[in-house]
């Protein structure tokens, strides 16, 4: 099977989404997006001329503290803990076994949010905070700064034929990362003050993100927040299969690691790798494995807003459920059964 | 591997495809028929209401013998003929071994090509004649019809972001049948006159039609063309991969035979199934397999005239392409290969 999957891989990037990604210089035409970018499934990156309207961009808002204190005022966010920066991501229990670990959520005042948030970005403190909720948190939490951006996409909507299903928005510092994952939606990902830094791997290429069941387990904090955090296993156990590559472990001991445990991802063709600036977008297509780190800005903050549309569930997903289906590398247990149920082992 | 690729042929359906083709009541707009069909890979028909500004269909020109006649005149055009009305298909040689038989190409005068077409609808014909070429037809041998139908499908080239890249003319009878197989092309297929008769598989079946190597023979026409046809090989032997299910065997002892080689086929979902009637267009979409009956006009003959847009190489195609490389039902040779490459095979 190894032979197909190199073939599929280097077929996709080939035919289809060449060695980089897409950069148009303005909006697209919702034809144009329709038929290149969201049926082809490939991304694409829009250029700032076509957020430039946006209040939040052409007055720069977003990057002005006291703005943004006075809009939200007292106004209660979520706020995601964690004690590096990682949520929802493959980490070690106490124990040295892996997990998946998600943060501790805690709602509080916006200005105490946007005080933790820019003092967390120092690599001394022991809690992270990210606020972010990924429940239309937009259009709830932060409906204050509802008029600083458009409320959906114009191009996108035209073309996917549908206002999003929700619109979020990010706030975090230089040391928020999240993890290799996928979204079953199509996602429209602005970028507002500060950078994000994007890798990005195709569908067809699922096998080389080893994704794996891990046990859950979340961070609670302890009283103050500044104590840091405890990371427990839930009860009773609940398996959560994610992706096992951390493509950016914090020592080379853990790189050699990741290295071997995890050949398909590190010998294989290198991962789509952008940045999103300030004013950019980024059409990450459904179902795109995605891992975003960020540089913030003068305020030690990189705010983003998200767009997430109803993909279609035709038959791009059916064959990426067919290839989910295919297990490889294959467990040493597997390749015993399969060779059990082989005619031809039986001479 | 059974289980993952009935699993991909059920979710298919479930998820996008349904149990009968969509019906559209009017010319879809660009957007509709590119983010519906196109991008979800998934075939609809359009009633004539979008056809009934050409003057073929208003005015039901191509059912008026005199009017072909006049306006073709002595146009020569091509015309294939074979023993059974089956061109392009696995067909038995004499020493009963299966070949892919293609037909004998005869120029001829358009009027003689008429009367044959016609008089070949008879079963006792020795020859079926079937004018077509797949090569642009319409606009070199055909061109003096061209004002009878649109040049394009405006809703198709602004949703495709190109003209047809070649668009031909099909004149057959009842007996002319198109055995099942796939095309690297978008195709809007009209019927002008008569019917056309499709059964369709999506690109995700293909283990179902068992596309094997089959031979190279031609048919070869005896003189005078209604003394029959002779079949012979391609010197030196070449092989043509086609698919081996005949769906309408002409004998009940065929039918048994069929049912017991491609269970896959007989035994799996229904065939998507649809009958095309004068002036209804057929979205075949690209990579999808068919097969292609048609019952005559009261000439004895089916027109149609079908635009091939180029098809985009995205991650559909190469999935489909991985697809294609995974090899079921295994042949005993791999399975042994498989066997002997098996760590789990040394115990």
């Amino acid at each position: 099977m190894e032979q197909e999957l190199k073939s599929l891989w280097s077929e996709t990037r080939e035919l289809s989404l060449g060695s980089s990604i897409d950069r148009l210089d303005s909006a697209p035409s919702p034809l144009h997006f329709l038929r290149d970018y969201v049926s082809a499934n490939k991304p694409c990156i829009i250029s700032s001329s076509a957020t430039r309207h946006w209040p939040a961009i052409s007055n720069a808002l977003w990057s002005n503290d006291a703005y943004l204190r006075h809009t939200v005022a007292s106004t209660t966010v979520s706020v995601h803990l964690t004690p590096h920066g990682r949520a929802d991501s493959v980490v070690p229990l106490p124990n040295k076994s892996l997990c998946f670990a998600s943060a501790c959520v805690r709602p509080m005042p916006f200005s105490d949010a946007l005080d933790l948030i820019t003092s967390s970005g120092s690599p001394t403190s022991p809690v992270v905070a990210y606020a972010q909720q990924q429940n239309n948190c937009f259009h709830e939490e932060y409906s204050a700064l509802a008029s600083d951006v458009d409320p959906h996409i114009p191009w996108a909507t035209e073309a996917l034929g549908c206002l999003p299903e929700a619109v979020n928005l990010w706030i975090g510092n230089g040391r928020s990362e999240t993890s290799f994952h996928k979204d079953h939606y199509e996602n429209i990902y602005a970028v507002i003050t500060g950078e994000k830094h994007f890798l990005l791997l195709p569908p067809t290429e699922l096998h080389r993100l080893y994704v794996r069941p891990y046990p859950a387990a979340s961070y609670s904090s302890l009283s103050p927040i500044t104590d840091g955090l405890r990371l427990e296993l839930e009860q009773p156990e609940r398996l959560v299969p994610w992706c096992s590559v951390d493509p950016y472990p914090p020592t080379n001991e853990a790189m050699d690691e990741q290295m071997s445990a995890f050949p398909l991802y590190f010998q294989g063709p290198k991962p789509f790798q952008c940045t999103i600036k300030a004013g950019e977008i980024l059409y990450l297509p459904s179902m795109w494995f995605h891992h975003v780190s960020q540089t913030p800005d003068h305020n030690g903050r990189t705010i983003a807003v998200n767009y997430w549309y109803d993909m279609q569930f035709d038959i791009k997903y059916a064959y990426f459920n067919f290839l989910c289906s295919i297990e490889y590398p294959p467990t040493s247990e597997e390749m015993k059964n399969h060779d059990a149920h082989s005619p031809a082992s039986d001479p």
